[in-house]
């Protein structure tokens, strides 16, 4: 078992990879280690990194004029995060990115993944699945709260982060579902 | 000159297609016009096809239980248009899509992209990129709905849509804008 691993059945999910692509991707790939609470990324700078989740979990959030936090998406193990606008374009964020345990990430810099679309060609299409599955999303994120009652996204945050419950403080769980924490311990009882 | 001209030059934004390539994509593309108001995709269907305007304009909205229409996204010449979701899952569509003017499609149906990612890698390149950047634009979309003033989200249509103002009914910009038709005159004068 190496750091790798997780990562590598990570793509294996949508490319098959040889050896030497393999080996490409690895020695490109750095690792950070985050402690609970720690920033990753403030609104403002440029998204310079994109992060997989090894072990741990993110919250991706942003703040209101009045101080307030609004968590748009949790990322434990196994999931990728960005502000994928600020990456993608090398703009300013809009989104914070912060610990919620502590997390140890793989990730690869702007400059490094572009250079390796080129090296190993197939990481293309596994990027593009990849940012086709987090704009479908998002988009059903946002529909959802459009659209949907509190008990509703509930239960369609329990379905897409199973456990993950237990593992994170109840004000997250209330901010990403954009209710107060004893409206959550309420839909909790009654079910 | 050929249909295919405008679809051509969209793909050199970010890839360089030789001969034999530009060959097997022009024979997956199919056409369709549709007439003024005709709808293109009702939400519940499932959105079979990758659509890129080649003349026209779409708009893709949503209706909300009171029957009101809330315009997501406009897609004049030369942009893609989909429910992203629904076509990369092929599951059930949120959004509707209808033309605003009688308009001529180039497309892709599911099926026909599948077989074209394996016969032209390269396409793997593009709709990365195209897929990130609709992702960009939608989280923007979503940031600016939230947290900017009517008179600031005017003046981002105006710069992403420069020129679309004359050729679409106020309403319809409106209620992209998220506002009543009488208030985005009341803009505009001041301008």
């Amino acid at each position: 078992m190496t750091i790798f691993d997780r990562l590598l059945e990570n793509f294996a999910l949508h490319i098959k990879l040889d050896v030497p692509e393999l080996q490409q991707i690895t020695s490109a790939v750095q690792t950070r280690c985050l402690h609970k609470d720690e920033l990753l990324l403030k609104t403002g700078e440029i998204c310079r990194n994109l992060y997989f989740v090894d072990s741990g979990c993110l919250r991706v959030y942003t703040q209101d004029k009045n101080g307030s936090e609004h968590n748009v998406l949790f990322c434990p193990e196994n999931w990728w995060a960005a502000d994928m606008a600020s990456f993608s374009g090398q703009v300013p964020a809009y989104y914070t990115i912060a610990a919620l345990e502590a997390t140890e990430l793989l990730y690869f810099s702007y400059q490094s993944l572009e250079q390796l679309y080129i090296e190993v060609p197939k990481l293309e299409r596994f990027f593009r699945i990849l940012a086709q599955n987090g704009f479908s999303l998002y988009q059903r994120r946002v529909n959802s709260i459009i659209s949907r009652s509190a008990e509703e996204r509930y239960g369609q945050f329990q379905h897409l982060y199973p456990k993950l419950e237990r593992r994170i403080a109840q004000k997250h769980i209330a901010s990403y579902l954009g209710i107060t924490p004893v409206f959550l311990s309420m839909i909790r009882k009654k079910r």
